[in-house]
């Protein structure tokens, strides 16, 4: 299963917000075995957001929007992705009830422009907000999700981890040596020729004192991952690297 | 001036690694009045690399690239990227000085793996990296820098900043009141159709017992501006909502 992920928002491209959602989702679907295999950030934009949806939409298994599905005049997500589908916004009974029995509870007024957020294409099935309530939405093979941080995250684990294809996962082995890339990239290269079906990323960290490289191995054959950590261990424990595995 | 930002890796796909350069990139831009309009986050694919490259290259004034040019098997964007251009990759010899005088005067030796970062897309521009010597590279209007945090800032505030052409700055104004966005997207309206020329953003934050939204204001007019704060903070102050200006 591969999926590709939107993140709508002018404050991620203006610097002022660092995206945490994007990490967030990416790592979720590692361990239920879907590839992300594509990030979009884009801005709150309705033409904008309805092409890469409609273009996310047709290459990947699974679309993973965030931002825009607030109660202000900002918020044009949902909107656009009705565009998008060619959809009408309408009023979702089971998403105002939701909202009118959060907002007696709470004892906030269900004003209009929280009525807004129950407004959701037509035919779209609801994503649970257990954090405020206001639901995201499900419309083909693209997922609406809030923007705010807890809420995506409870979003995601609870509405829509359950419904999603799981796939068998790509185990990874990550070992650190506290050496540059540089002396270890002929050994990671003369792995690679041999190991033909593990996949082999380097990632070098450079915070002095602390210098060195991860490397991760990934493989969807156990037998093959222990073979090639054990091969590799072995070549830089007989050039007296340092090494730790995750 | 427009940009767009190229996330080159694996890691962030995985959830691996949380990418903190394109907000580094995003936040240096709007400093000094470039407005990043798209972030893509894609693997170490030497055709989507090529892809991505000639299709944003061709819709921005500038395209910033991080990640692959490292040392190891799968630094790849520098192949990819002369392939993006139809350029041979070539030994660049003001590269090679560079790295034989780093590793020569740190006592580490230069061999064919670090040499590897040398070899360039022909006619292009070197963006020099004061932390650990490999150079990054300009090509067209295609930025490319390294991964690691440290070296790619290092990389934009030293060689590319001063390069790029400076546009005016939109001045922006955050206000944070302790009301959720539903409270106040009434008023938030009203100014938005008040005041066409300024772009309001609304940007909720739920952290218990922190709840409540930071507004920001976007304008090239200043005077524009102090006048939809003040108004806004008179209608805010008269219903006794808290708020800080930043």
């Amino acid at each position: 299963m591969k999926a590709s992920i939107i993140i709508i928002g002018n404050e991620i491209l203006s610097g002022r917000t660092l995206d945490k959602n994007s990490n967030f989702i990416c790592y979720r679907c590692s361990k239920i075995g879907i590839s992300v295999n594509e990030i979009r950030v884009i801005p709150d934009n309705k033409v904008i957001i309805k092409n890469t949806v409609i273009k996310l939409s047709k290459n990947y298994d699974y679309v993973f929007v965030t931002g825009g599905i607030g109660p202000t005049h900002d918020d044009i997500t949902a909107e656009a992705i009705a565009y998008a589908f060619k959809r009408k916004l309408v009023l979702n009974k089971k998403a105002k009830e939701l909202l009118v029995k959060h907002y007696n509870k709470s004892n906030v007024e269900l004003n209009e422009s929280r009525i807004k957020m129950a407004y959701i294409p037509s035919q779209s099935r609801l994503i649970l907000n257990p954090v405020s309530s206001a639901p995201g939405f499900k419309i083909n093979n693209v997922w609406v999700m809030a923007g705010v941080p807890k809420i995506m995250q409870a979003m995601f684990i609870n509405s829509i981890e359950p419904r999603l294809k799981k796939s068998k996962v790509i185990k990874s082995i990550s070992v650190k040596v506290n050496k540059a890339e540089g002396d270890i990239a002929n050994i990671l290269e003369n792995l690679n020729n041999e190991f033909l079906s593990v996949e082999i990323g380097s990632y070098p960290f450079y915070q002095p004192p602390q210098i060195g490289t991860n490397v991760v191995f990934r493989c969807n054959d156990q037998k093959k991952l222990d073979k090639i950590i054990k091969k590799f261990c072995r070549i830089i424990e007989n050039q007296d690297i340092i090494f730790s595995i995750d």
